[in-house]
């Protein structure tokens, strides 16, 4: 088991490498009868799509997206659906130094030294290639959230890159998709523009924090203790090459908080519960309130660059690298719709789940 | 599915409530002749047993854990192990309040959503009780590691608790188990000895960072992509109650990094590789690198606590609400077995897959 | 992992060995809100106990199940349930020889080939005493479908013991608790009493095949391809203990079927279709039909008898082995609430999975 | 879940319909650097595949299949293997009539019961069809079984066919490959092939029943008691189309044996163990003895028939049905590589299983 596949009834298999013919995501467990066709997957296989601006990788793939089986007439059938996107922009000749030496930050050595082996191609399928059929796979879920459970919202959007926040008294919502980092803050898509293109001239890289809310999301979903709602997320987001931290709602910040802080308090509304704060994010005892659901995760800076570095050959020798192939200064931009395909994915899992072992059995208040 | 197991080929399934008869763990895919005893597992359980000082919840159970199957003559079979604990001091009478009102910041509410029913004496399945059987399965799990792989080490601390966190310059490992807070410096333990004795007094608590080291663990462990070494320890930290934040080495810090700054360098010494730093947390692409395996969660304060709170009943009425149970001020201090136990289950579960796709076929270098 | 699970959503996991202090099975995924009891359970306990006749091991057992957790005032609560049975009567002094010698037809030699180590007492793990553990788990799945799925249910019977079958002209369902064989044919009942207790007299033992029938389960449960209804109840069967074969419906006599014969023609009747024969045994492409769902299997006899056997030492001797423990010259009587139990599970978790993935959305006819 | 996955280490979901544009299979866990090319896949694809003489459906499929992830440079990588073959003879025209009437005996009744949709073109995701990706499945765990275990061969025959059983005294395995219906018995070849003429011209179709030998395959492999060796093996076959039992060793004919029969008496030989006999069929109590692993395996006859046969309508209308499109007289001849490739699969992963759970710490018998 090398375990390539997420889920527990909505199951994604993710396969293939970055330089392989193709690559993609079999699906297992899609609801039947969900309206999906290939141009609604590949709106958001765009958004992911390298090279589309200056600020991410100039390899430049259409990353057109086809499904293969599962769909019949326009709506899925209940059996595998599978995606597949094949790679066109393969420049293998860039990778070759890459054969011998390990970059350091990188999966190179650590596959190495697991499987004996690797596709030493464009990280193989260690790549953040691998994401594509993720977002394939997020488009289909959100088909059938559109159909289970229509009110949900799913935004991602970028709140940190390397030194610079955003400031939340400025977020927007409709700002995120008119600028290149996915930033709910015309300022900071300013600010940040600046700051990057200064870092992609000289070959470096920075880190970013990437946040993906659900708005509409009922309550009642998750299943506790070891399939919690916010275990199944953080597992979903550190899955994401290059994350290195989740949090939920308050994340790790909940550290400081007293409990009276950090209790959101209850009142009854109109609708049924109403809380005074979300510092939950959504989510307690594993399970989701109905609160907006919030995660955060933060990306590293990507290996890949100018500076040469020490490391090692696979022989065993001192040397030093740099990576000339065609790399993000920040791949935490293209993770934005990545968190966001997580994100779905995850919610109509336990949608599914819930359905499964209760039913409407669910409590009522009032 | 309500998801009690974690664990690829290592499975522990919990089960249990708080004011049950018991509650305990069933491990299976334990490995044959692994030597373990009753006593052995008591060591790791003492270490979580609550009302050993005044800084945790007046709960007295001696917390006594009996092997009821999968061991011979001092020896695991290779077959089910159950690991079970009896619960001895259930007063339940405290809790009759909480049957009718939610506790803001607790999974009342969410398991009465969820399920429609609940044990609602002392949280139930949701208290924070359930990981008892985790720190049973953890023991199982070190015995085991010490035939399969006897360098590693797992050590866990706090590192912060509400505003104060340790002084790394003072780091001292001797330190952790002198004093209640398992915290590795002799001078913080002091002062949140009298920062925890005010909070108590007032009936307050307070948020947590708990940080969990592996040493002398092999390269090459983790599964790719959705079953990386660092997906299933944020899914383990994040499964234990009242967590909200994982960090992998740098965490959430890593958005600041820049590639020249994230890349810990390589040289080769006279063991393999060495690394100048570990931004890495130890783990690169899902995949062990030899180096310490580090990881942090954030525990939230406890809900329950003196102070009224807005809350509203299950019939849908406004109310306030004080928790007068024997609780916890700071439920990380007793978090730190926990996560050294999640640690413990995951790195032998890894051993295990690792074993089974790979056997001894990794890569070397030199 | 040494899969001591079943199930997708219901999920049995059974623990304990013939000899240790107890037994049971955790059963995780069990809906909320079903009310069960320990005398429920006891009900169906009691007919697979040992002891109650003389064509039955004569090991006494009262095999008294606990609830020890996920049920609360009378109901389950969706959270693990935890089912124990105490070992009370365990002659360990009969099993010395075992510890060196290897029954031929025994599961001894392969437990110490595959671990190299194992519990002699009983057989152990693989103690046909495992079966209790599965009887209890069985009684909660049917307390569910009971909720759930109220016109199911589910019978089992004899249908040949030895060289002796049954006459289906014969077939009287009411006559299966009247006899100590679970015959429905009061006739072969009297006839497999003395064929019986000549074989138990002369310590020999014989196999038998058993049938359960569920009748009321609605079209539509099993998931293609891998999780088929017969699928998964194939390997129910087959992992009972001593269990050689498995059919469905025309079984291993499919073979000589043609395609006329074996089509079960179907005609529209006032509740929807109605079928001609069932060959399918209720299951066409892995799929609930509506029909009657019919499976057999074949017990092989006890390899635990008083004719001298050949067999081979640990240190690898010849040598000779008669077993005198108290066992069953039929085991396939004991089989027959077992396969019951194994009926029960397996229905319980595909209308759980049917339910989890396809909700009402199952088509019409007419 | 749809359950298109089998395997708990070596894990394989199979993808696609009958008149899709492909079908195929993900293939997760394969162990690193076993040597495998398209051409080792097409072998055995080619045995399987339809149109070969005149008693196998007349579809003409190339089955070429495709690596597309998982393989660099002739060795597997250890991530996931994609395998597709694309359908390039899809007559969709032949099976209008089906969208609306269901043929009696096939699952065309129970998709539409289950999904209230589903894709009718030549059977969908229940057709036989989806047998080839098994087989390409089957040949990648037989590439890796050939590092692994290099002794085991694994050989698939018919046993039966309709009334016609072979002789086993005139068993030879060389034979196997001469026939069109991998009979091991030159005469019954003939006899079998006047009579399945007769039937393939009269429009009618008959049942069989395949046979699988699993030889040199060490002791100790199985995994009590859900996923003993034989379970899995039974739950293997009886996925494949049309499978209406399973045996394993003595199977059905078990019940009829005495203890004293059935015992597989043992001496002690040069290499260890020897058995008088084979009725355990090479498994005992779920785990290998070393002995020879024998399943067989019964398939109905196809519904696709040309004599009218009654159904219903979606609507709910009585009608008659015959079936023209080109199908297999005898679908059991086209199971026997598919037999096989299951065998294959289900050792390797029990291979893997027993190698991470145990490694080298099984017992030695001398």
């Amino acid at each position: 088991m090398s375990i390539n596949t997420f889920g527990h009834l909505f199951r994604v298999t993710t396969w293939g490498e970055s330089h392989g013919p193709a690559l993609g995501a079999t699906v297992d467990g899609c609801p039947p009868n969900v309206p999906v066709t290939e141009a609604m997957l590949q709106h958001w296989m765009d958004m992911r799509k390298p090279g589309q601006n200056k600020y991410t990788t100039q390899r430049r793939e259409p990353d057109q997206v086809r499904i293969l089986s599962g769909v019949f007439e326009g709506k899925t059938t209940g059996t595998p659906v599978q995606l597949m996107i094949e790679n066109t922009d393969q420049r293998s000749k860039d990778y070759g130094e890459i054969a011998e030496k390990f970059r350091p930050g990188h999966a190179d050595i650590t596959y190495w030294q697991k499987y004996g082996i690797r596709d030493y191609r464009g990280g193989g399928r260690s790549s953040a290639r691998e994401t594509a059929a993720r977002v394939a796979a997020g488009g289909l879920a959100r088909a059938a959230l559109a159909v289970l459970a229509p009110n949900v919202q799913i935004t991602g959007y970028m709140v940190q890159m390397g030194p610079l926040a955003i400031d939340r008294s400025r977020f927007d919502l409709d700002e995120i998709s008119r600028n290149p980092f996915w930033v709910p803050d015309a300022d900071a898509a300013e600010e940040w523009a600046a700051y990057l293109d200064g870092l992609r001239k000289s070959g470096s890289s920075v880190g970013a924090v990437v946040e993906v809310v659900a708005r509409g999301l009922p309550a009642g979903l998750g299943a506790p203790v070891y399939g919690k709602l916010d275990t199944d997320l953080a597992a979903a987001m550190m899955s994401i090459n290059a994350v290195k931290g989740v949090e939920i709602g308050e994340g790790m910040g909940a550290a400081v908080l007293t409990g009276e802080e950090n209790a959101d308090e209850i009142t009854i509304g109109p609708d049924g519960p109403v809380f005074s704060s979300n510092h939950a994010g959504g989510i307690l005892g594993g399970i989701s309130t109905g609160q907006d659901v919030v995660v955060r995760f933060a990306v590293k800076p990507t290996s890949s660059i100018l500076t040469p570095r020490k490391t090692i050959t696979k022989s065993g020798k001192d040397t030093e690298i740099i990576t000339k192939g065609r790399h993000d200064p920040c791949v935490g931009i293209r993770a934005v719709p990545v968190g966001e395909a997580m994100m779905a994915c995850v919610l109509l899992d336990h949608l599914l789940l819930h359905r499964g072992q209760v039913g409407d059995g669910g409590g009522q208040i009032g």
